[in-house]
């Protein structure tokens, strides 16, 4: 019998987060890292090295296109109607086209999704985040950008796996997968 | 020599919070607790049976009164010009009364802050929280009530003594101390 094309090709994604003790990811939208701890970056760059693609934000984009440079980079937006392709980076909109069709068809069998607030909840809200690494740093913000923005409030029930402390001052990464 | 007065007396500031991995505390300022598991539920009697007294903000004690009845309860509120005491609850404006006086006037040396996130922020920010136990219930919210709320952003520093996981779904309890 012919192949009558691809099976259907599994994604992973797998989302990282750095945030606060209250549970912030940066001041302000336009605002850089860089308040994050050393051993977390290290995690993170590890990490990444395994990942076949990146999801960011337009936001997040512009913040650290130049440490993407060298990945494939789908920067979601709704400012677009059709994807536009610019090297390793593809601007997409969500709402006009079928992203995990997209992703799929691409051969991606990891994928990194990193923010910010409204991406990760897309994401979540697509059944497009299976697993969950948050780093908390030991600091408390009081007032910045949420790990999660939605308009509605849900419950989504995640299982935690594995706790490790990074450094002495006590920066923890928590990594949950999603469901129970 | 004569004493002239009781010796300046410390007292300490706890904070207890319990939070979703996003960091919210609930879906609205008016909704009851009830997400939180068993496991952080009996953590949190057990330490507020060490306490001397527990701070609140008017929503939080709405929806707590019942639960805080035989307890010396300190009620922020910003209604209010004067004290208003009832049984073992007083009602209290730290803007026109200095409620650290107070506290160390009633001999009180351990005092919980049980939220919600304008009264974690003024202890926060007038020095009157030395721990911090926040416990991470293993969901994600996308909306509700962040632990702290402030008009600005601040970097307070902590230092993380301990984490514990409270059951095998992955409630973890965090225990930090205010500073370095």
């Amino acid at each position: 019998m012919k192949q009558k094309g691809k099976l259907p090709h599994k994604v992973t994604y797998i989302a990282y987060i750095a945030s606060s003790i209250d549970g912030r990811i940066s001041k302000s939208s336009q605002s850089n890292v860089g308040w994050t701890s050393k051993e977390d970056w290290n995690f993170f760059q590890k990490s990444l090295v395994k990942m076949d693609a990146v999801i960011v934000g337009r936001n997040t984009y512009k913040i650290t296109a130049d440490r993407l440079r060298r990945r494939n980079t789908i920067v979601l937006t709704s400012k677009i109607n059709r994807a536009k392709i610019k090297d390793k980076v593809i601007f997409f909109n969500p709402e006009k086209s079928n992203l995990k069709k997209f992703l799929s068809s691409k051969g991606y069998k990891k994928v990194a999704i990193l923010g910010g607030p409204k991406v990760y909840n897309f994401c979540l809200a697509n059944k497009m985040l299976d697993e969950l690494f948050v780093t908390i740093e030991p600091y408390i913000f009081t007032n910045g950008i949420p790990m999660f923005s939605s308009n509605t409030f849900k419950k989504y029930k995640f299982s935690l796996q594995s706790i490790k402390k990074l450094n002495k001052k006590g920066t923890i990464l928590l990594h949950y997968k999603y469901g129970n």
